[in-house]
C-alpha cells in the first residue's frame, strides 16, 4: 500500500451508523479540511445527490457542512478523489459482494456489516450468503481481521480489510476475554449472557418491532439460541456453542447495550484477583473503562466510544457477574470503526473519540 | 329499525382503535355472552380466519376469549349473525365506499374514520374522496350525525349512521363549546389551539415518523394550518378558518392528547363565571370531568373515556387558557364509539366505560 | 370468624399499590355499593381527611367517587364500619408492628409488605425487624400464609393473615414451580434469574434513582446477590442460596416485570414435555397465561393481573429459558391481593380482575 | 482587567448544567492543559474533596480526568490558582449574595442563575431576593450584561458580569427578536408562546414532579401566567406583560425545549420576507440555525449549542408561527455560558461548541 492520503469515504451514510460515522469523521482532529466522500446506500439510490444535512439535520454546523453532498456511488470516485479508506455501512449481502472489488481498487476497507467477521463457514451459515465465486470470497475472508482493537491491535494496523465487530459481540467478548485468557471460568457450568439493547440496534427501516407503540413501555426477548452474532464470540473466545447462552432483549431506549454475563469460576477467587485480571488485560486499552466493583450503567457510556466493565462476586466467591455497557452505534459500530481507522493510519486509537 | 339484537360487529379490528373496541365490547356489562363478530381490515385480508388473541395477545383472558376468531369480511355474515351495529375501524376511503351498502343492509353504523364527519364539501376536500355516485353519498351524508354525545346526544340515539369524531377534534370542540354557546370569545383576536398527541394517533403502520428512534426523546410539529380535523371544529362551532389556529405536535408517549387552547374573552370575566359556564354546560355529561382551576394532565385521563377540562385566567381577566386532555384511542376513538352505541341502544352513555 | 360483611379497608392508599387497590375494589362486581374504608399511610398522616380523588385524580368517575375520603387511621373505625378485611399497603416495619393488633380485632389481613412472607429468621434478617415481643410475632408468623394462589389456594381461603408475595418473587416462583415439582432441574448447574422491573417497583418517594433523568434512557442493575425477595423463592421452592442467582435491573418504563430464567434440565427433554409440565401445573389457575413457545412481553400483561409464561429450549434439549412477565402493581401487588381476597371470600379468584 | 490567564472555575459542578460545563471546558480546544478549578455547590459541601468522575462517571476519559477533584469552595483558591473566569451554577440566592464579592476579587463572572438577568425590580420580584445592601446590589446589577450573544455580543465581550439567560427565555427571545426589530408584529393581537421542556429543566433534586412515574407517559402545564423567565423577554424585547402569553409544559424527555410562538403580522407578508428577516438578523450568529420553512425538531438540536428556528405562515399571510428548538442544558445554559466566555476572551463564539 502507498502512503495514505487520509481521504475517507462512507458508503451507506443514510443509516444510524452512517450518521455517526459522518459526525466522527467530520470532527476528527487529524482529518481537518478533508471531509469524507459520502455515498448513499446502493439500494436506495437514484441519480441525484442529496445534501448531507437533509438526511441528518443535526450535522449542520457553522463550518460549511451544509455544502456536503451525498452522491450515488460510482467506482471512479474512489481513485479520482484519492480515497484510501472506505467505510461500508451497507447490508451484509452488499458488503459480501463488493469488498473483493474494493480491495482490488487498492483501497482499505472497514466493513461494519457481518459479512467478513466469521472465519468458519458453519458460523457464517446464519447469513445465508450466496457467494458467486468461493475462491474469491475465501481469499478475501483470509485477509479479513476481526476489528476488535483490544484483541487484535497489531493485525488491524496492517490489514487491508477490517471486519468491524457486532455490537453485542463487542460487549460479550470484552466482558469475557480477560477471564478466558487466565482460564478462570468453569466452562462445564456454562456461561449465561443476558443482553439488552436500545432500538437503534434494529436499524432505521420502519418495522412492526421498531414502531414506537411496540418498543415503548415494553421489553421483549428475541433470537433465543440463534442470534447471528453468536459465531463471533465462539471464534474470538474459542468457545463451544454449548458453553454459552446468549439472550438479547429489546430495551425501550434509543441506544445502548447492557450485557449481564454470568460465569462460574473454577475455584474460589478473591475480588482483588478479578480486579487485577481485568485491570491488567485492559491496561493498554484507552477505550475500555474498568469500573471494578462499581457497576456500569447505560447512561454513562452512551454517546461515548467506551466499553464500560464492572463486576460483582457472590459470597461463595465462585459465581461472578460481569456487566458490560457500551453505545451500540459507537463502540458497537461507528466509533469502533474510527478506532480501527486510527490504528490503520498509525494514530492513537482514541483520536477523535473523546 | 327493528328492535335491536345487540349483536355488534367490528370491521378492522387489527389496528389500535380496533383492539380497544374489542376490549370494551367484550367486557361491556350489557353485552355479556354476546361477543362481537370480528372482521379484519378488508385490505389486509386473505381467506383465513385468525384467532383474535394472535393479533392482540393482551386480550386473552380466562373466559374463553382464546376461541374468538377474526374472519375475512363477508356481507352474508351480517344477516346470518343478526348484527345490528357495525363499528368501522377502516381507512377513510373504505368507509366512504362501504357505508351506503351497510345502511342498505339495515344495520346501524358507527364509523370511526373521517369519511362522514363533514357536512360541507369544501371541508371534506382534504380527504380527496372520489365518490362513485354523488347522489348516493350526498344522501348518506345527510343521514350522518356527528357523534359527539355532549353536543348531539338525541340525534345520535335515533340515527342509523354515526360519524365518530376525530381525536383532536373532540378535545378542541369540548374545550370551546361552552364558551361559544355563551358568546364569550372575542373571535377577532383569534383562537390558538396548540395540541399534542401520543404516537398511537399516527396509526399502526410502521413509518419513518412512528419509528421509535424518530418519536422517542423528540417533539415535532406537523400539518401546520392544514390538519384534516379542521373542518370538524369549524362546522361544530360555527367558526371561520381565520378565527382559529390549530397546531398538532407529536409527543413521545404511546397515547393521550393535551390541547392548550388560548382565547381572549370579549370582556373581563371572573373565574367563577368561567367555572359556572363549563360546569353548567357539562352537568349532564358523565364522560367530561371539569377540573376547574386545577389543570388536567395526560396521566389522569389515559386509559379512560373521560375528557378532562380545566382553565387558567390571566390577571387581566381577558386572556383565558382552557386545557383539554383525553385518551386518543378511547374518548378520541373507540370509547366514544361505544358511548355512541350506548346512546343508540338507549343505555346510559357511560355504560361499560368506567 | 363470623360471616363476612365484605367490608374492605385499605391502609396506605396514597402509594402506587394503594391506588391500584382502590381502583380494583371500587370496580369489583361483587363489592358494588360497598366502597372500602380508606386510610392514609400512618406516617404521612395529620388529622384531616382528604378526598381520594385529590390523591389520585384518575379515580374520579361519574358514580360519586368524588365523595370518597381518605381518613387518618383510627382503630375504632374497624368495628364501627364493620370492616372484615384490611389491606395493608404500608412499609414493612409498620406491617410488622400492626398486624398482631389487627388480628386481635378479628379482622382478616392481606399485607402487601414483606413483613410476614418469610418463615425462617435467617431469611427475614434482611429486613432488620426489631420485634417488640418475639412470642407475639412468632405466633403471628405461624398464622401467615404466603399469598400465592397458584401454590396455596386452599390455605389462603381459610387463613386470617395473608402475606402477599413480592413482585419479583411472584415471577420467579411461577416460572420455576412446575419444573421443581417434577424435579426436572439440574440444580448443580445453578439457576440464573435475570429480572427487569419498571420504576413503580421502587415506590413513590422521590429519590435519585427514581428521578426521570436517572431512569429514562438508562438501564442499571442493583442489589446483586442480596435482593430482599430472595428468601421467598428459597422457601417456596426449597432451594439453597447457592443454587440460584437473581439479578434485578431497573427498566425505563413505568410498570412491568420481565424475568428471564435460565435452567439446565437433568436430562434431554422434548419441548412437548416442557409444554405439558407447565400446562398441567397451571390448568386450574385462571390468572396464569401459558404462552408455550411464544414468548411473553411486558406490553401484553401490563395493566392486567396475569402472569404470562413462555419458554425456549436450546437445540441440546438441556438448556431451557423460561420467561415470566407480569405487572408489578397488579399480579405483583394489588391484583394478587384482590385475588387473595376473592379466595378468602369464597369467590372465583379472578373476579373483578379481568 | 489584566490579560486573561484563561483559568476557569466552575462553582456548583454537581448539577446537570455543571456537568455540561465541565465537559465543554475540559474539551475546549483553546483551554488544553488547563482544567477548570471545580467547586461543589456551597450548600452541599463538607470538607472533603470528591473525584469529579464519582459525581459524573460519564466524564471519565483516557486523558487523566480521573484525577480531577471537586473541592469545597474557598476564596483563596481564586487568586492562588489564577482564576479569571468563574462560572456560577448555583441557586439564585447564592449567586445574588456572592457575585459582588467575586467581582471585588477581580474575577469575571458568568452566572447561570436568574440572579442578575433582570434590570427592573418589578420583574425581579418573582425571585424574592433579600438583598443585604441595595447600594451594592444595584451597582452590581448595573454592571450585568444579559448574556445572549445574538443581541449583546459587544457588551458581553467587555463586561465583568454576564447574566446567562434562562433556557425558555433564550428560545422565546431568539424567535421574536428579528420580527420585533422590524416592527412586524401586531402586538394588539397578542403573542402566544406555547413552550415545552424536557425534565432536566426542573433540576437534579428529586421531587414529585421529576419522579419518573410522574413525568413519563405524561404531559402537564405549569406556571401559567407567572413563569419567572417572563421578565427576560419583557425587558429584552420591550414588551408589555399583556402583549404576550407564555405557557410551559413538562415533556417526558430528558432534554430539549420546543417553543411554538404564534404572532399576527401587522400586514400581509410574503414568506420570502419572513425568511429574509430571520436570515439577515442571524447572518453573523454561528449558533443560530435558520431552517426557513422546514420546521426544527428537538432531536436535531439536542446535545448541540444551536438554537434552531423555522416558520410556517397561514394562507392569510398574517398569522405566523415561529418554532424555536434548543437544548436547555447547552444553548439554554452551559453551552451559552461557554459562548459568552469565548466572547469575553476574544475568541470565535462557537469555539469548542461544535
Amino acid at each position: 500500500m502507498t502512503f495514505p492520503t487520509h481521504q475517507t469515504s462512507v458508503v451507506g451514510v443514510s443509516g444510524y451508523a452512517g450518521a455517526e460515522l459522518a459526525r466522527l469523521l467530520l470532527h476528527h482532529p487529524l482529518l481537518r479540511g478533508r471531509a469524507p466522500v459520502f455515498f448513499g446506500r446502493p439500494e436506495e439510490e437514484n441519480d441525484a445527490s442529496t445534501p448531507l444535512t437533509d438526511l441528518h439535520p443535526q450535522l449542520a454546523d457553522a463550518n460549511g457542512s451544509k455544502n456536503l453532498m451525498v452522491e450515488p456511488f460510482h467506482w471512479k470516485a474512489l481513485s479520482e478523489r484519492g480515497v484510501d479508506v472506505v467505510f461500508l455501512a451497507t447490508p451484509h449481502e452488499q458488503s459480501r459482494a463488493w469488498v473483493p472489488q474494493l480491495l482490488n481498487h487498492g483501497v482499505r476497507v472497514i466493513d461494519l456489516s457481518g459479512a467478513w467477521r466469521l472465519e468458519h463457514a458453519e458460523n457464517r451459515a446464519v447469513y445465508k450468503f450466496e457467494d458467486a465465486d468461493s475462491t474469491v470470497t475465501d481469499a478475501t475472508q483470509r485477509k479479513a481481521v476481526y476489528g476488535l482493537p483490544e484483541l487484535h491491535r497489531q493485525q488491524i494496523a496492517s490489514t487491508q480489510l477490517v471486519a468491524n465487530p457486532g455490537c453485542y459481540a463487542t460487549s460479550v467478548i470484552l466482558a469475557l476475554a480477560p477471564l478466558m485468557r487466565e482460564k478462570r471460568i468453569d466452562l462445564d457450568r456454562g456461561i449465561v449472557c443476558d443482553a439488552k439493547s436500545g432500538v437503534s440496534g434494529a436499524g432505521k427501516t420502519p418495522t412492526a418491532k421498531t414502531h414506537f407503540m411496540y418498543a415503548a413501555d415494553n421489553l421483549s426477548a428475541y433470537s433465543l439460541f440463534n442470534h447471528r452474532h453468536t459465531g463471533e464470540w465462539l471464534e474470538q473466545l474459542n468457545l463451544h456453542a454449548n458453553e454459552i447462552i446468549f439472550t438479547p432483549h429489546l430495551l425501550p431506549i434509543p441506544r445502548g447495550i447492557f450485557s449481564t454475563v454470568y460465569v462460574t469460576l473454577r475455584e474460589q477467587t478473591e475480588p482483588e484477583a478479578i480486579d487485577a485480571c481485568f485491570h491488567d488485560f485492559y491496561a493498554g486499552s484507552p477505550m475500555v473503562r474498568w469500573f471494578g466493583a462499581r457497576l456500569p450503567e447505560i447512561q454513562h457510556c452512551v454517546r461515548t466510544n467506551y466499553c464500560d466493565l464492572g463486576f460483582a462476586l457472590a459470597p461463595d466467591k465462585r459465581r461472578l457477574i460481569v456487566v458490560a455497557c457500551l453505545d451500540n452505534l459507537l463502540k458497537g459500530a461507528a466509533g469502533q470503526a474510527v478506532q480501527n481507522m486510527n490504528l490503520m493510519f498509525g494514530w492513537p486509537e482514541q483520536e477523535g473519540l473523546e
